[in-house]
């Protein structure tokens, strides 16, 4: 991992490019911390360009707790190259969504595993590297979606002590039993009427969690407009069992 | 209404009985408030004397956010007689359960039902005698169980701008469709493993709610098992909708 550009200074975070090998990532640690801070693993649908506002947002939001917070570019994202079968597999999905047919567990699995499988070796070695720089010293909790990369991370990697997932998207048979294996505590967003998302799917997965602590926060509206209460509450969830 | 004893003053809230005819009532009022305040009704099972240490907790975060709390008994509750009919529904209940059967509709009906026709009246009667006196001029909300009071009382009086509803208790047909013409702002608290609850109801009674802002707050563990963070979700729910 190294730095590939200057310190940025905005409302309190430092921000910070960098590049772990091809994949490249963004740090924001905050700029009163005087020891080094928790971290958060900030999970996003890929395409960190377009991704930027909302993640940096949620960066400040943990800086003003006293949280540092870190992205990865997602395989397929942004200028990284697109994994083989998942573009069918998408053009499958919009097949089946546009006939209003239910969507394939096939297809699901086609979508999202191939991605899990690539994605979290990868945040794990963020995690490794970002763990090593002399600002954070954890602990350390994933937030946000794609909810199965969350799931999986939360499953095998001992260094996440905590969980908010964001339920946007379709989740593999093999996650949801992944998710039975999940024990830290964890905080999942849904937007009740989330277009692109499956409900029940969302309940079901919650309702699997092996975790003695789970909470779920459902809102009103679509994939984008999760309330400023919501975020709130995510942030009361991250100073609880990060601070 | 007329106060049945002298104010008791605790942690800077005013605690005093009151009764609206035969009902006996609570009041708690912030001892700071220099003008009228707004108001919480404060839903429950039945039973004030069992309830009082949870309602004045309840109470006493309300005041600290500058909002008075009210309950009244509720029909068949504490000294109050029994409703005809509720005690054999009562029976058909337990023994559906204690079956592992399904719950039918029918015996849901027999015990909701009336408990909420003679109810609501009640605590529109209440919120008459409470909006009368000088510390208090609204807005007001509602806040617990049961929940089909809650329901009810959402759906046909204007003056209630907000609900947190505590999903605890089998609820009607009736009540479910009534939830269809609820426009206010609703907040849900549903324990998740509540061995008492149909989870699949609250959640269909949560998506029949007609508000465009509505929210699900789910957590583990049984109906008393509310987390400290949930009650805080809810304070802000009302700091929101009353101040």
């Amino acid at each position: 991992m190294h730095f590939t550009s200057e310190p940025r200074l905005h409302d309190g975070v430092i921000e910070r490019d960098f590049a772990l090998g091809e994949i490249p990532g963004i740090l924001w640690t905050p700029e009163s911390a005087s020891a080094p801070v928790p971290l958060i693993l900030l999970g996003h649908p890929g395409g960190l360009r377009q991704m930027h506002p909302r993640l940096a947002g949620r960066a400040r939001h943990a800086a003003a707790d006293g949280i540092a917070s870190a992205t990865i570019e997602l395989p397929g994202g942004g200028d990284r190259p697109g994994l083989p079968g998942i573009d069918e597999a998408r053009t499958d999905l919009r097949r089946a969504l546009q006939a209003g047919e239910p969507v394939g567990a096939e297809i699901i699995d086609r979508l999202v595993l191939p991605l899990v499988e690539m994605a979290v070796p990868e945040w794990q070695a963020a995690l490794d590297a970002l763990l090593s720089l002399p600002q954070i010293d954890g602990p350390v909790a994933y937030s946000g979606g794609i909810i199965s990369i969350g799931v999986r991370l939360a499953a095998v990697e001992p260094r996440i002590v905590a969980a908010a997932l964001f339920a946007g998207s379709f989740v593999p048979r093999a996650i949801m039993e992944e998710a039975r294996r999940v024990s830290i505590p964890v905080h999942v967003l849904l937007q009740w009427d989330d277009e692109g998302n499956d409900r029940q799917m969302a309940l079901d997965l919650f309702d699997a969690f092996g975790s003695r602590e789970k909470s779920l926060n459902a809102n009103m509206g679509g994939h984008t407009g999760v309330p400023r209460h919501a975020g709130e509450g995510t942030s009361g969830f991250f100073a609880r069992h990060l601070r």
